[in-house]
């Protein structure tokens, strides 16, 4: 078995969505694409150089069979049970500008993951990488995820392997208390924890500027790091106590879905190559600035592009 | 409220496919379009100049605005609950000739309609049309439907209504055995069957050629009409114990779904005009050979270029 | 016959564009949709919970079918009169942004509308309705439909439905001066004015800033509601002598025809729906602004988004 | 000014067709194409080797500079006379196979060219032409074209211009009657006639196979040359008092409109480069042949694969 | 390192192809797909069940990462020299069927593997594998070329591979006489062959009807195996000194392209799996057949399909 | 031979490119055109009213015939060498807005006009022209073209033809010491230079503004007239020892690359039609605006658009 060195978890749904900014309700085609946060993140981490594995429970069907190519399209090492009676679990989306806003239609009740329990999973391929990565998306998906994350956070740990966790709290998919009930009893097992500011407030309900909560999320809950995202302001990183910044690159964006989880796999990805905050900060800002370029949820960047972000040596044609 | 020559009863589905021959797990694109067998059945009774309503439950949501809107647009009523929580259904569809074929993924488990009960619809919009109209899927898509559709099917026989159906069995959908056990079960309620031999073969075990089951069916279950469907080799009607013929029309296919539907709601369509039997399945026909040059489950035929196919009266160009 | 709030009259066409900024020199597609000031109109006001008939005569031919279907597909009701002669009428829609400019080729000559009398059409319908409504685009296309367009008013007010009229001067179907001279001759049988300020001073010689030129109309003519609208800049309405005034909404504009039908629409639902003025003209600002982000003529919004820019909770990703 | 071999005059319209076999109810969008049998014949000519120049009048619109635009880019010349108030005109194309049929819808009244008089045209460049074309679709257009079409011919003719002419006569554009009275006045100026089997019977009341019909057509009205043909059973050619066969090659077709002007051009092209009728007709049928295997009305083929098909050399595959 | 069963060696290109039957010449798009024989076979081959991996030199750009991206997704491993220098091979490839037939234009000379040495891979992985192949295409491309695939065969043979090898003469790559001399040099270190009867009659110079094609190559050159394949006639396998025969399986060919590397990856894979030579036979026209359903090189199938056509239990639509 | 104001010469490439914002690593369509950067000019000269030949060396294959077609399609005349053996040369173009940027992969090694001598040309056409131009991109290409690019210069000027030249410094190209080498050798045979001030800096070591650097390139190597562009910032003229100046207008891109030729054949254009250069710089800075709006290389504009961005006369939507 080949070794990777971050082994993400968590379900890729079938994104579905009209062209351009058509409408849902009047379109006469929808564009198709593998679209998941973990295996986002996988993804980026990837495009930086890190190897990396996605595990799952899809179901044996030509749909499950494309999330699957898809992913290993991109360029990552794929590692599923596969299921003969869940559902592929999908989304609707609708691109568009103000005032209308992006807008997201989950049909992913009944899935093939939602079955998932730990045992069915290759422990060892977790212990023998460096960062075992899921979501908040993952136990909002059925009580048996629940357990399945609670246990495979443990099996990570108990293998020495480091814990990263992005709070990713989806409305549309549980209410806050919940939310914040299960995740908060997550934390214990968790090194590295990727929030957004709006989700420490409004589902974790702390208050205070990203630094101020970054450093009240640290101290609280003893994680190594913890990075609080601010959207179009850019993230802070906390960790040994310290607290680090960095803005958002501007963009001119055509797909904003997946910014955070391109901001995540770099981050991940660098800091596994040894760089310290600040820099994988920096650098998880400009994967998620290039992301906002790209059509789709997956961060198909070079890391020689992000390098180019980072030096600040773009030309409006490279020829 | 306007009434109806014809109301049917079912779930219209998302049907979601790739253009031209490629596949599920490889196309970039799915193209959208509304399709369920008895708002099929309803269009096409529209076209050959039925009044038609389809009765529903749907999804308060895009998808479902969308699948109402699209069928309003091919000429029909509508008349749903409107529902918070049930999913919109979908199925994946891959076309391809010999020998791979064509192929179907259904999604449609927990649908909105799959929690619909007789006392949610008017019931007078059923007892106040001519023929009420639904299908051996129906009741496959959960117990509820099962209870719900006889009783439908009951209030339309106390309100003088006819009662058409067909039996439309779906071996992804259930197992022969409990087809037979339930559709057996609502046969004496129905006064007009139609059903594919191959269907009268392996899941009611009949025998013979289709004039002998429609004869036997007729016979067995005292219904008032019976057409054995005989894919391209065309159709019987068994009716006043007489048995009468048609051939299938040559077609250059481009889409076979929704064939059986056309010719089902042509056949309603003409015979609460007044056609006899006879001339009925001759426009069933002649209407299910034009769907098969349409892309998509629906028959967006006019009755003018029925009449044509019927008069054998087709050029290569019309100019 | 069921009865409408809001019974619209005029020309829909198709409307034929490049995708995205092609020329229509260059093309190899154009992208199809039904589209006319009058039917949009009768979309926004359905779409804000008003029922909606559009009256208008169409050519017995797949052409004129297809703008009926896409109109009821969008949930209005439509009652035309079949011609077996006329022309569809067309519109070649060229998209582009600065210094280009969006541009229109009208191709509307001869249609099957130019032909149309009052005596064709369900004059109950109108007299049965809240509210009649036409534009200055109606008598600019044929000498008859200047008679019609009076004659149709003139029994709206007789069976006391209210009249509304968008001036909508289009400078490509007719010089300002016949414009003028025609339309200011239908002003006495108008109650409700709906105006762009650059018409009010181009067209009918006005001046003033939008205040002074909704003001001066309404006391003129003796309308009961003027509206001039300002482009960017919203809209002020003129009622009861009070003059109110409303912002635009900021947009990502993707399609800039058809945002002054959907402010209209939206107007005269809300005003049927018992707002007032001040009131009416915010939802009708934030319907436009929606209708900016939609591509196509028509405002496919739903209610529940009109809300969420009024109160101004958008969100760049929902879900 | 430059020469040309052979110079046709006609119509060019914009034709407008949904992909596949869509519907023009339901499509949503429309190929684009400049089509004309005039310039159809002067692109197949130009293919075989001829050169060829278009004459027509056309809008001064982007529409109409797409035509000429479109027509140059395949090879031929055009010299048209530009016009400021004349429709662009349009023809509705929708695919479809048996029994559906491919079905046209004409919008070509009150075109630019509708108001043609011959004196707008450079009577030079067709006197210095080898062969002047036009064909029984022109003075079908107005009755200004009918006069403008008797005297291009005549002037050809006074020029020592030979004049070919096809028949085409379209069911659509006007009754049998009045085609039949136009065009047999024309055709003492026509030196070569080409002429479907079917039009020599239906609308000039001739009898016999098709060997009969060229022999009386070309005593009767003394043509130099008769073509007559035969849909997929290939053509015979009248010349000299002796008639030539030839068979139509065996095609997968996926747009029959335009074969009969791909074999007329093709025909022409090869008589003006020394051909005997026998062997002109074998390279019109194969041109025709490949017509039918490309999308458009135009035969976009190369000389060399017109041999190709001609020594009956075609592979599946040629790598 | 991973071991595979298969191991192939050989360039993959963009193909580039317009959509339907649309001309290279005039078609607005070109569909992408990364294609080549030696990854066809590789593909076919895992999608029966053999682990399979592709060798090879391509650019380091995006289009090169695009073509290992794409095989990927489709199911293997690749391991392949990044070149800073070489160009990446594409072929235009027009569909069409009768008389015009499907045309391949190569674009692949000074591409990145035509400088590619037996030294630049990993030979381990080649002699652990079961089997290495390459085709006829791989010594055409350049003189290194012809070097290195002999080398790779001596490699292969040291290390107790088996080698197969696919003639695979390309008429628009090298003349017969140079593809012959060429390729017989390479027969002594080849197990198993794998030639189209027109080859071995117009490049080899033998005569015979396949059965005896196929002796006469396998006693003259001492094969283990040989396989003649002739189009929609099926194909010969001789083998001990034994003529096994199947014929090609009824199809409705969308895509011709690739059918012989789908038979030939599917004949391996199963022999690695233990079927004699008349069943590998067998299931080798299935997926054969199931590949000219599918656009594109590739044979996107799941191995119950081919089974499916091996017991002849297709249905038109599966539902 | 008919004559042209302006001769051009150099490659066109097909340029293939992802819609929208897609990558080249992951799109199933490129999109196709002709793109060159002396045809771009021809075409942008000959849209502003003069006549313009494009001349050329191609492959004799349908990609050349796609190029030489739809040129003509936009109004130019061509008169190219047939090759039999050269590559067509492409371009593989990903539009990106920031931080990305737009990106280019150039495919033009070995091409047929890398082979191009001066004696292939018909010099007359050169010399009857008022202007010969060409770009520092030709000469870029090969050895060859650096001779011929010479020679036809000399011809230019020997026959009285003013020379015009784009300094089109490529860095994917050649690197600055070899451009330099090579272009200012050419700089004596040259009337009109236009140059980008970044590539006065960096390539030929200029220092200062742009009015500085068209002042000292003027002056040092003595040509006519010297255009400095500064992209969005407009551009400077230098001729007669007066520098004039224009501002870039504001533009809404959607196509950023052919800007630079769209401003060169305007200004060529105005300049033969007598305008000065001030008045031909604003000319150029509209048309290039303009082009910015335009998908494609080429400036498909019509001289009375251009005219209208001069006087500032645009609205959002023209109807
Ligand atoms: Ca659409
Ligand atoms: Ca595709
Ligand atoms: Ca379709
Ligand atoms: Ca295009
Ligand atoms: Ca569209
Ligand atoms: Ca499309
Ligand atoms: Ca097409
Ligand atoms: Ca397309
Ligand atoms: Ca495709
Ligand atoms: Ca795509
Ligand atoms: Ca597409
Ligand atoms: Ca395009
Ligand atoms: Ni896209
Ligand atoms: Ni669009
Ligand atoms: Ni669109
Ligand atoms: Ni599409
Ligand atoms: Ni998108
Ligand atoms: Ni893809
Ligand atoms: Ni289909
Ligand atoms: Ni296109
Ligand atoms: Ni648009
Ligand atoms: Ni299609
Ligand atoms: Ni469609
Ligand atoms: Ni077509
Ligand atoms: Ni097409
Ligand atoms: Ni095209
Ligand atoms: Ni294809
Ligand atoms: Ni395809
Ligand atoms: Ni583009
Ligand atoms: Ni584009």
């Amino acid at each position: 078995m080949s070794e990777s060195d971050i082994v993400t978890f968590g379900e890729t749904m079938l994104r579905l969505s009209p062209p351009g900014n058509e409408r849902l309700e009047n379109a006469a085609e929808f564009e198709v694409r593998a679209a998941g946060a973990e295996s986002n993140v996988a993804i980026a981490a990837s495009r930086l150089g890190a190897s990396a594995t996605w595990l799952s429970k899809v179901p044996e069907t030509a749909l499950g069979r494309r999330v699957v190519g898809e992913l290993r399209g991109h360029g990552i090492e794929t590692d599923v049970v596969w299921n003969h009676r869940g559902r592929q679990g999908t989304y609707y989306l609708e691109h568009a500008g103000k005032p209308r806003g992006t807008n997201v239609i989950y049909d992913r009740e009944n899935t093939a993951i939602s079955t998932a329990e730990a045992r069915e999973f290759n422990i060892d391929r977790i212990q023998n990488a460096q960062v075992f990565f899921t979501t908040g998306i993952t136990p909002a998906l059925s009580s048996t995820l629940r357990e399945t994350t609670a246990n495979l956070l443990k099996a990570a740990r108990k293998g020495g392997t480091s814990t990263a966790f992005d709070f990713n709290y989806r409305r549309k998919l549980w209410p806050p208390d919940d939310a914040r009930e299960t995740l908060t009893r997550l934390f214990p097992g968790i090194d590295i924890l990727i929030i957004a500011a709006r989700d420490a407030r409004t589902v974790l309900g702390f208050e205070g500027d990203p630094r101020q909560l970054a450093h009240k999320l640290g101290t609280q809950y003893d994680f190594t790091t913890v990075v609080v995202t601010r959207g179009s302001q850019g993230a802070v990183g906390w960790h040994d106590s310290v607290v680090h910044d960095h803005d958002a690159y501007a963009t001119d964006t055509v797909d904003p879905i997946g910014t955070g989880d391109a901001f995540t796999g770099a981050f991940i990805a660098r800091r596994l190559d040894g760089d310290d905050v600040a820099t994988a900060l920096e650098y998880a800002a400009a994967t998620a600035s290039l992301k906002r370029t790209i059509p789709g949820d997956v961060a198909l960047v070079t890391a020689d592009e992000v390098e180019q972000v980072v030096s600040e040596d773009a030309e409006e044609i490279s020829r």
